[in-house]
């Protein structure tokens, strides 16, 4: 049996070779090929390269398309190899000549470029929406959760006294930083490329700044051969904005396990968040979180594909680039499954009651211990001498009474502060 | 014969397996935990834990190790394992008691990190600085080639008409994209991670805030677990930002390197910027730029050692984290070389006089004969179809008298608009 | 317009979310979880768990599903989170009680991973054998091509006098050495992981030789803890042996897509192997060569995504592992396509003549005319000082009839001895 | 204060840039420059290129270089860009014209690559050793605490009964994967480059067999344009398998830190090999097994830098590849030195008496209880279905009689099996 030889001719293969899945993929663009089509035709006939009429015709085929992509029965057959062509198709097909008029002072670069980064647009924005909820719902749980502690770790060893509410709310201060570079990558692809072609331009008198406003565009890319090379640039801002939510995500998720297991005994969540086994009729496993780990780790490995993709190659177009949408656009989808079942579960999280009085957390306050001593008129390393003495010779008698008071300690974990941190 | 068994006994080994190179790392950020223990010093007074007295102690003990940092003569000798345990040892050497203090209400952990931080906002402040020298010169090489035309490429075939001032100004704009990432990178590593001790924060009552303003941060890392957490996003965030100027100056070497073969013959460079071959006498090779590229594209790894390092470590601190800086700070030494000889080499370009009539690039202008036909009435569509009939049937004459005036074009480079990009 | 939103409730999210494509992906391995089933039916007939009878009925059982799978009548329907549970079903299904007892002594785990292995050595054998008839392809064309000269490169420079012969056999050569990491891939995958259970083993008195021959793999995973370690082993080893085999042919391509350019002009392709532009009408571009290179990049992404997935967890099993499979069987699948293009397209290759007289390549024969000097008795130094004066002076006359005697060389590929070279 | 500028003048830094830190790099492959020397002269000799007399002399020319090397008194000093020049200069500066005959015939490319392909051979052996030293080390382990139980895990939940003979063995049969790639490894880099030149082969008879045997590689890259070809090839191969081996030790070290943590308890080590904390007095935390893990990670990068470097570049010699060698030798190095104090200090662990009967360690041998049923004629199905009502509703009461005895379980764990899969 021939693993992967279902028979198909050398022909039928060179062209599934060559279009790929871009049939399939290119839906989650089509509605931004209307948008950026409409754009252009609206300039073409402020330089009067086609008439307010023909314009007119123009818009009303592109507004029967939008129709068909909105109600799903917007379809890329075999005949076609990409939205760009099936749509340029389709208005010849409704409109004659008329139609064959949009690809004027346009390649077919740059349409795909303006397309990609509207859409790259929308759907940064939606992901920090998405990071927003999150955020919300972490901060939310770190002030019910404030009051119960939780041991802290260094090198897995324990250290000093945490809090769920710290835990929860260190994880909301993070995804401000990530917020940072998903803001900064929306700087990079918000600047228009429609029109610079092939990447070197047009010869019609084409009106570039027209078609930023009309699009929404904060600013240009200027440059006509900078244009083409932001692909790949592009995307790897873009996975690079993905990777820092993931990351994030992951090393959570990762603490989640942990918690969970009967070893730490932490946390847990309720039986429909959990997992059985095919064997050990007493398991509950935290299938969730292993599985948003996983996907947010592989959201992590798409920087060395779109890197891998494009590096070393010399400036202008070359085909390599039509492979970089695909696992983009399947990221994006992906971050934001990941961060709606995320926000989902870990609100119906379980925190449990932790003897902290436990043999195994008996060292937990040597640092109040210390600093006591400290207060008292010691130097810190004396105090230090002091009390790893008593540990060692099992004198030492823990303080709990400590109450932590600066901004960002437990018992004062400045959420308001971290609140008024999240970028507009 | 061992290749690496130099017969060090493996106590020994051990101690530079933990230590690794350290105290050589270390001393770039000798000056910054003297700025980092003068404010940590400065707050104890104002709280209380030290006197007035103690400070000036305290202040006038840094001053003689910033002394000592600025004028090269202080070095980590083999008996500290990093520059903060010298530190502390050399204030408690001159001071006595008062100097065992200062590590009241901190811990390693937090003195590593904020000295890190302040590092890395000089850093990065000083590799913006050198974008922006290498942008100006890349727009100023434009202004002055503007006039000479190149061939355009796509998929490595002759496309369209290009220009040396489109080609220096298109890198010069992508510069402008790495700046948005650096900037989104300087707000992440510009919070006071100073008070978080050992990821759980301190029992003394300490101020914070006033830490923050004395080192001049633009704010607080609030939550101290989040503090502990940003070892190795703060890293990885930086890789992410050099990388991407790294890859824009990666392209740029492979365009010069591809563009000095005889088989472009576009530029050139004065002997002392080209290297010889040990057998071929004849060989003037761009070894610059080729180590430009391979350096570049040797940065653009760092992100994955990074992620490699933290991936799926739970939270809290673990000693793996101390192997990040070692390749953070060797890449901003090396990204700032690279900056440097580029700038210095780039000034030095030979353009050269290509002859646009040579057989091989005859098609360069079929796009400008297309558009003609346009004007003339034709649809694109069908104009497209006539002169590929003429080329196909070799009846094709080039209309090379084209003037391109939109915006970003050959004949309207934007410059102005592009210098106005880059952010303040 | 919500960009991912397709309003579907949680709980289906939820379920899509932890069943991923596995429904698909699992349509792959089914084969080779009936090939696991009856050897492991056998062997709990063997050590009496089961009756004959009942392995008889298992085994007929076991027989209609494998016809299904290769009638693909077999479908994994929505009830089904994965190929195994349904497999088991559909014998509880024909069978009633007898059914339930094939999996006893076994678990999920070990039944996925000795499916995988299954399915993994049968994907490495038929990419060897791709990979062999490539290298019998190139080794014919360097036949072909023997007597064809082609400029050397180094540093892109215009080097020393080549061929087309050594172009064609070096690529093959550097195969063979693909072949060796595939084959210790082999060795990795070909133990049998069947008996590990849930990675601990079982108390039933299982005999995992048998099935180990029953299966007929080279050995077993003995270790039942290594067993379930290998889950991520297996999967970048063979990431690593698949981006070998990418790595030569993107490398190649790249060579493919230079040498069609007009600047170079040493090869072509037929029309249906080129493309068109949508605006430049005289573009005949290598998508082809292009996308074989981006694709094969693509694959060598591969090995860090099933790093970053499994880096760092402890051992024994997490769910993450589900997520290995899917582009391991999708670079299986897609590297096998482009070794079969790439086979077809190279065949088509047109090799034109190269001028060797024209200006550019004037300094080919340089290392030959020193050559000459040292015969006559000068020391290498000196004659190259000579041969370099000449060139500078413009007094330098190209010797082109040197006959390169030595294995490996132009005149003596060495053809046979490559292909001995190739591993049984 | 610049952080970078040393006040270094423009042409110096070039310099420093360009040679980079390959005079200290290359001392490593000093020796192996010797060898390949030595086997060059007397081919040259052999084809009558140099005469008798010259060959002795050039030969003690060598000789006394070795010793130098041998004894640490060969230096590399400022005037000179690497050792190849060196050696060179330094044969002609004790020989004179004899001296300078010795570059006839080869280029710095093929010097070069036959040096490094040397030391990997020498390197790659010494790897292997190393790991079979820890792999007996392991085998022992595994036998000595072959009794002792530890709980297994999956998903980080309590699972089924595992033990320290299974743990320490587990991570032995792993490495036996890691020689299978190092083996192929080596047999990639034991083919003699030599001869190839400057990648395009000599116009000189020489007789590249009879290097082969003078330096003992296995076979000859017989292609020259593919002996070029490998730099790169051999440091990807390198760099995944260093990485393998690096895998086991960071996934066995994660385990080990885990374990040592307070909420697990299973092992410790003694204080020599545990560090303190600067402010926890109690503090006893596995730096060793940290660095360990974090190295053993930086070491999993090294393959994406390699792949970085070299990704895209046309055939023949481009200057990039100077930059493979610098962390492949580091890699060695690293990875050697972790091997070694794996196996020191692995040999030092304390293994704790692990109380099964705890609380949370109650479900343990649920399947063993299953399995009794399955014996009295249950199908597995109904077995589960009864041991899991029992879990809830309270009434379970474990089997812990179990004796599991087929290979490669707790009881009989193979070890003999697993020690002759050691390949020789």
């Amino acid at each position: 049996m021939k693993l992967w030889d279902k028979g198909i001719a050398i022909d039928k293969k060179m062209e599934q070779f060559t279009v790929g899945n871009d049939r399939e993929i290119d839906l989650h663009i089509a509605p931004y090929d209307v948008i950026a089509s409409r754009a252009h035709a609206r300039m073409l006939a402020k330089i009067n390269i086609i008439s307010s009429e023909e314009l007119k015709q123009l818009e009303s085929g592109l507004d029967v398309i939008a129709l068909q992509i909105e109600e799903g029965t917007f379809i890329i057959d075999d005949q076609f190899e990409d939205v760009h062509s099936k749509i340029e198709h389709e208005l010849t097909l409704q409109l004659g000549e008329v139609g064959k008029k949009i690809h004027t002072a346009r390649s077919r670069n740059d349409q795909v470029l303006v397309a990609l980064q509207l859409y790259y647009k929308e759907a940064l924005g939606q992901t920090r929406t998405s990071v927003k909820t999150l955020f919300d719902t972490l901060l939310d749980l770190a002030e019910s959760h404030k009051d119960q502690l939780l041991p802290g770790y260094t090198h897995l060893q324990v250290a000093m006294p945490s809090s769920f509410g710290l835990w929860f709310s260190s994880y909301a201060e993070l995804l401000v930083d990530d917020v940072y570079v998903l803001d900064a990558t929306m700087r990079i692809v918000d600047q228009n490329p429609l029109g610079s072609a092939a990447g070197y331009g047009s010869s019609f008198p084409i009106d570039r700044e027209f078609t930023t406003q009309e699009m929404g565009f904060a600013t240009l890319k200027y440059n006509v051969v900078a244009a083409q090379l932001t692909r790949g640039k592009n995307e790897r801002s873009i996975a690079a904005s993905l990777s820092n939510v993931a990351n994030t995500l992951s090393r959570f998720a990762m603490d989640i396990c942990l918690y969970m297991s009967q070893n730490f005994g932490f946390i847990s969540f309720p039986d429909e968040l959990t997992t059985g086994s095919s064997i050990m009729p007493h398991k509950k496993n935290p299938d969730v979180f292993e599985l948003i780990r996983g996907k947010c780790n592989k959201i992590q490995a798409l920087q060395t594909e779109m890197l891998l993709i494009t590096n070393n190659l010399p400036s202008g177009y070359h085909r390599d680039f039509q492979l970089l949408k695909e696992n983009v656009i399947a990221s994006f989808i992906e971050l934001n499954d990941i961060l709606e079942i995320f926000n989902y579960s870990i609100k119906k999280i379980i925190v449990k009651e932790i003897d902290l009085n436990d043999e195994k957390y008996q060292y937990l306050f040597t640092v109040d211990n210390i600093n006591n001593l400290v207060v008292d008129g010691a130097s810190f390393r004396e105090a230090y001498k002091t009390i790893g003495e008593q540990v060692e010779n099992g004198t030492y008698v823990p303080d709990t009474s400590k109450h932590h008071t600066h901004i960002g300690s437990i018992h004062n974990l400045g959420l308001d502060q971290i609140r008024n941190k999240f970028p507009d």
